[in-house]
């Protein structure tokens, strides 16, 4: 693991960082190709490359029965644990829920109306990353936001169902699911197919592909964001105790090669202190070998001056998941601009939010979180802008409009004031 | 024009209305090629194609005393009523304003900030499309968000600069401002280069060069939306004065020979009204040959047999403007759930959205106000989670992350609650 003392090198990290997530045009072709397949032939080219990818042709859609069976074999330990966080997700967003607003001024009635996205498709991974807590994180969001049809993509490997995914989707009450996955499951969500109707947002994590396949029908539908590879960045002083730093920055390199753990510290003692524990924890690690490769090529403990500093590197990596372990956290945060979720102080590791905290983990990554935010329920809502105006309030406007129409040189703007006016 | 009586005519106009945001490969390639020259070359890229594309070599930065000095050519009447737009349009802005929130439940808080974005670009268009609201409406919004830096890219064919443009610049107090344009001010925006420092977000409108830019860097920054051609769908009954129906669609058929101007209407009468008023009109407008083609090309009477049947056809298409010129608007409101911005009774034209009204200009196109929303301070403002779990309440949290955790097969996720759980 990289140890950061200058700026210079700090730059190439951060680099290095960010073209994790270039995409590569030899999957763009591939992805293109199995997307205009799917807007062309439909379901034919889904059961095509279901047989071909997932090895196994069974029809597209899960039955409700299907999923509601599969579903039993999980145990009630982890019932309870869904449930428990599917209550603290759902309480936690709907915090975030809009009302539609209005005001008057005299002959004018100005507003927004703020409603509910009609139809959603959320795209479920499969295989070794097959997450239940996806589900809820997903899903929720969209529920809470009044979204009326949600719709469900998951690969089945070789036809086999993951029990805990369909405990997940039975608690929520999903009953509308399809086993197709990559790219031609966004290509299907995106286009609709003759089983798979035409969906207005996608959302879901995914692989490449399935990255690939939801920039590039960005516009044909929404979609939710772009994510990469995972990041942890904690913030710590000498407070901080270094087997939880340790334990915090592993779960994230365990997630994948690409993942990124960063620890930026003022004290080189806890520096030192951090690297020995991660060590030992490493030992005792069943993904040792994912971990280790990760912090070889992405972790790094950086050493600066003061906090304030500390700050100032976490605002340009701008990390998805940043952790706070200092005497005073809070004191940092009108310094800490951006970041996809904080967690302050030493009893909020990372996984708490993957999990049960409440607030979504779906977060932006590669320095996204300069300007995209956490999935939440304003992601399933739309607005139409309102406007009302009587003949008074227009006998106030109009003579404006006639300007600035005029002056741009659109006459027949000006003319629907005109018109009125004559009346 | 059309007039469409039954559905499957309907159904092919959609079809063909939908085609007109259709990319095209050959500028796709040309847009890369420009963005990659950027990316790689920076300013040297930017003086290339603007001499290519714009015919002068000036300074790229336009400094703030030359835009005071262009906007003094502006007549009073002109500055008064971008005064009068830009106070209406700040003052609906603010009602969109958000704040951060949390709530605690024990020993557990949760939250979300609410930040500006901190660096924003926008595009302004030049030549023939260069307008003064435009500029309004790109940048109030960002302002009342609290966007620190706001940097502009405008075209100037020759060299010139628009003055109603510098105008609406000055009385913004926006200082930072280059003479760029085309798909390298996008590139110059989204990577940066040695003049210009690389922003979070990119807004405005733009031809299919900058359309098409804008696609291909969402993501490395945000955009606001992929703009399409202007739209506007008006629902009419009897009641209705077919001279106002047929200037309010005039005002869209104007913009350009891929402007749609759809009237949807339960009478007869009024559509045959209709017809002949913009006959006309057509006759006095300086733009007829314009508007002719785009009536001939996507504008259409749609005849149904009730209003409710009009709502669901105006819900398919989800137009970018929506007139109701019913007897009783407001009673359609609740079935009319995708548009852009709704105008309501007859003393409401669309021209007044565009320039006075207060709600923005920006809007959702080619259907997609199925999920998106007018540009609004929501599109300049980001979201971080925030997430403090005292001990207590991590004994609460603890042995649910670990069920969860191990589930998943996460075994270091699963540790940070253990090596927690020990001390």
């Amino acid at each position: 693991m990289l140890t950061i003392k200058d700026k210079t090198e700090l730059q190439r990290f951060i680099k290095k960082l960010r073209k994790r997530s270039t995409s590569e045009p030899e999957i763009e072709e591939n992805v293109k190709k199995i997307l205009n397949e799917v807007k062309k032939n439909g379901d034919k080219a889904l059961i095509k490359y279901t047989k071909l990818f997932d090895k196994h042709s069974l029809p597209l859609k899960i039955e409700p029965d299907e999923i509601k069976k599969k579903a039993k074999e999980v145990s009630k330990q982890v019932i309870d644990a869904l449930r428990f966080a599917s209550e603290r997700i759902r309480k936690f967003h709907k915090h975030q829920l809009e009302k539609s607003w209005q005001y008057k001024e005299e002959d004018i009635t100005l507003g927004q109306l703020i409603r509910p996205i009609e139809r959603v498709g959320a795209y479920v991974p499969g295989g070794k990353a097959s997450y239940p807590s996806t589900v809820l994180m997903n899903i929720i969001p969209a529920q809470v936001a009044g979204v009326r049809e949600i719709a469900v993509c998951v690969p089945t490997p070789h036809g086999q169902l993951n029990p805990t995914v369909c405990a997940a989707l039975h608690l929520l009450g999903i009953k509308e699911v399809y086993r197709i996955g990559g790219a031609q499951a966004i290509g299907a969500m995106a286009y609709g197919t003759q089983t798979v109707k035409k969906v207005d947002k996608i959302v879901g994590p995914g692989n490449i592909y399935v990255a690939t396949a939801k920039k590039l029908v960005f516009g044909e539908v929404d979609i939710d964001m772009i994510a990469g590879p995972s990041e942890i960045l904690i913030i710590a002083d000498s407070s901080a105790i270094p087997a939880f730093v340790a334990a915090d920055m592993l779960s994230q390199a365990e997630h994948d090669e690409m993942a990124c753990s960063v620890l930026v510290t003022n004290s080189e003692k806890l520096a030192e202190a951090v690297k020995k524990e991660i060590s030992v924890q490493l030992k005792s690690l069943p993904k040792a070998s994912i971990a280790k490769k990760s912090l070889k090529n992405f972790g790094a403990i950086i050493v600066v001056k003061s906090l304030s500093e500390a700050c100032d590197v976490t605002n340009e990596i701008a990390p998805e998941h940043l952790e706070v372990m200092t005497e005073n956290p809070e004191k940092l945060l009108p310094l800490l601009k951006n970041a996809g979720a904080i967690f302050l102080g030493q009893w909020t590791p990372e996984p708490i939010g993957d999990y049960v905290a409440g607030p979504n983990h779906t977060l932006p990554t590669s320095g996204t979180a300069r300007f995209f935010s956490p999935l939440g329920v304003y992601d399933f809502l739309k607005r139409s802008s309102l406007i009302k105006v009587g003949k008074i309030g227009f006998q106030k406007l109009a003579s404006y409009v006639d300007v600035l129409a005029s002056l741009e040189g659109l006459q027949a703007h000006a003319n629907t004031v005109r018109v009125r006016k004559t009346t």
